[in-house]
């Protein structure tokens, strides 16, 4: 991984800060944000989506890059250097980049070894774990005793996960997906059995700055609750559209889309709590998440929630509140998106010469 | 109940009143609303939310109260009054106080009289007919020829509820709960068995104000639409994404949070005529119920509304919309939410020395 | 269908034209629109639902032309041109109108032969293919061999919709109808039957402008994405609450009303040019379709998309919108409905002289 000493002198050369991300996920958001709060922005395009992201005035990138594809960002590293571009990481620009990330000489938005913590499952099971959260029983296939979600390894999209009872059909069900060749072998043992949760699914989105203390403090910053989604994937959410015809025995959990919602206000201190844990785990394992990140929970009949994963970036289920939310009106004056805290986080930290604090 | 007089006394000595709730349900909204309107405001606290609620910069009350219990309020009653407070009552207000709240001697917001009406079923059964609402069927156990809904007294949050198709599963699923310990004997005597209902949940947010005939007029006053949204229930409301491990047999109906909706347009008239409905039944009943309160209804395949219940007071469904709805657009050229519209009709009627028909 | 030089005759005789619309549908967007932009507008509303349509500040028509029925405005046509008015059709306003629409001597927002396009189910197929769209497979009873939606002829609200798995199933089902008089022999001959589709709702609403190539250009104009929305249906959308007492056999699709959503944003590109196949097609097939519209979509595991329906005219999910949307704050520095956005253009069209670009 790139040392920290070379991104801050790269920072330090900065003169006016540009934001810049891969064009997909959550880009309008940020751009839209960006500019709300005096920024130029860069947008890294595939070829085939210029037209599409210059078309929007209050959202489209005030340069574009174009990409063949976007991990030929490591090619122009050099290029975002020159236009003093501060890159904010979503979920594709990571699933795109990959490992690719890690080395980038160019300054992102947030700290990067947390990219590496969310990649790898164990990694991620144990800052959960160090965050106090209730997490699924994970199971060896011989434990089986009751509905199973079974995850395989890699970005699928959701295409990869099998529900399963007992070990007899998950058998039966990772040999007929290796025949279809949706799996391999090797696919089947780093697999991961996860009880199935039953309950009402809420993913709140945080912010996190450790510029102050202040609002809801945490050991060294604050913590603030943005907004909240639930997503919709396909063809999960709508499958019940289809019990008149029968089940439909493997659905796929492709998300398409996000939905909004508001929590039980009795609950939000424990969810508050929670975003606390995940920020003070993250400083003890590696440092620390500034910027936004979001728990992904269940919470069941009792209103006990479990996590099953912590996303340390931007998620695409604040694209439904670049008008700011119903968390966020009890916070700023303005309309506050996600993408809009983030350009303001950076123009805070440049104007208290903290940028090596926000970015990395 | 605390006289009327009393409660005038109090409110003649008040020079600037305050607007004061428990710290749950939907109060920060109330604060956030009463701020906008320019009061000052007091929560109730429990210790281990003090935290919490001081931690929104436009919704955090200007001063906090702190309490052991909710129930603690009755011996506050003083020192509320000393603060000059009106109380706005809320869904878990009303749970925590119960008949404590029927003597409280502080102003409280609306017709504290229609808290009885909404307590008992039979009372709330009365109103629902008198208002002209198509209510489910009640049956007793010997009847029950179909698949019903069995309620047993008190808030058990959605918990206790069951789905039985015949007395055999009445008895057998009513036993087996006693069993669990989740209900008694008592309970299953003091039941309510109801119709199961299949159709699409609106639950529409209204204000009624007795200060003037304008907009949408009733008898004494006018009625205005604020709102409406659907309650997300752990875990009937996500049971379809487990169809394919087979069907969860008692599902909860336990209320963790709301989302957005609206309704067909044709259908809005239908939906005030309700709303004037259950306002002059109020009126006939009980002296009416100024304020904000919900008709809880099921829209059927015919567009048919059945009602199920009236929530005489401000519902947490209205935490969606901080910045206004969809419906206050219509109506208000500031972005109202029905905790903002509470404030202000507190203003108004102070204005016009009418505090007393808005405040028992 | 009238000549269009007869409707630029009456346009040109205009002085200052009124926004006017059946008050049903979309009609308080509308209006409110209307008004933000500076014009007044003419509600004709049915006798029951006068005082409702009276009743809300900032969406009530400044003027009221009573009705007994809606299809009663082809009687009002002098009286409607004598106030300038310029119609805008919604879902009910067709519906109820019919083939009137066709030659009734008012000005009507967009291009009134679109409706000849969208009422006729062939036609609709038509353009679906020319643009481009992956559509449900057609069947005949004789080959359905797997889930097929069966659609009878004519509005009836989704009522009259069945779902059948093979022919065994279809005349069964359709001999029911039948007899319980939902469908006459004759609809069974006229039906659709379609393959069922499973994946999740998107309805996308769009706005096309002929007046400028900017933005989203396409041949001749430029194209805008307002917002998206998902209908609620009664009952089908809330059956999974009764999962536990058995499966509904045939549900209903009742439009009840509708939710927000938005869509990943890697799908966006994918629905512009999906907008683009519908303009482009309309302008081969009839000449164009200025002004809303919207494709009814589902999105597929595969995040494929399969169009089933374009309406060519603004839809009911724009309500959620009035305050503007996700989406057209990408576009807008005003808080911009779909209704606003009509009266704009009608507001440009006028101003640049080409009102007849934009209204026949």
């Amino acid at each position: 991984m790139i040392e920290t000493e070379e991104i801050e002198r790269i920072l330090k050369k900065y003169k006016r800060p540009k934001i810049a991300t891969c064009c997909s996920h959550s880009s309008l958001q940020i751009f839209h944000g960006a500019r709300l709060e005096g920024f130029e922005t860069l947008g890294i395009v595939t070829d085939k989506n210029v037209k599409f992201y210059g078309s929007f005035p209050n959202a489209s990138p005030d340069k574009l890059m174009k990409v063949h594809w976007f991990s030929d960002i490591v090619e122009k590293a050099e290029e975002l250097v020159k236009n003093e571009v501060i890159l904010v990481p979503h979920g594709s620009f990571v699933e795109y980049l990959g490992k690719a990330l890690d080395d980038l000489p160019v300054p992102v938005f947030g700290n990067r070894r947390c990219l590496l913590w969310e990649r790898e499952r164990d990694r991620m099971f144990e800052w959960m774990k160090r965050a106090g959260f209730d997490t699924p029983k994970v199971k060896r296939r011989e434990s089986i005793d009751g509905p199973c979600m079974v995850k395989f390894p890699g970005a699928r999209g959701g295409r990869g996960y099998l529900i399963v009872r007992d070990k007899e059909e998950f058998d039966r069900k990772t040999q007929n997906a290796i025949k279809k060749g949706f799996i391999t072998e090797e696919d089947v043992k780093n697999c991961m059995i996860q009880e199935f949760l039953i309950g009402v699914r809420f993913y709140p989105h945080y912010f996190y700055t450790p510029l102050q203390k202040q609002n809801y403090s945490t050991k060294k910053g604050s913590l603030e609750l943005m907004s909240m989604d639930r997503r919709i994937e396909s063809d999960v959410d709508e499958i019940y559209r289809a019990m008149g015809i029968g089940v439909v025995e493997d659905p796929a959990y492709v998300v398409a889309g996000n939905e909004p919602l508001v929590m039980r206000e009795s609950l939000l201190p424990k969810v508050m709590e929670m975003g606390v844990g995940a920020v003070e785990a993250a400083e003890e394992l590696f440092g620390g998440i500034p910027g936004p990140f979001c728990i992904e929970t269940i919470c069941d009949r009792d209103l006990k929630f479990r996590v099953f994963e912590i996303s340390a970036r931007i998620v695409a289920g604040t694209n439904l509140y670049p008008n700011g939310s119903q968390y966020s009106a009890f916070m700023f004056n303005e309309e506050m998106s996600t993408g809009r805290r983030i350009a303001r986080e950076i123009k805070l930290a440049a104007k208290a010469k903290r940028l090596a604090d926000v970015v990395y």
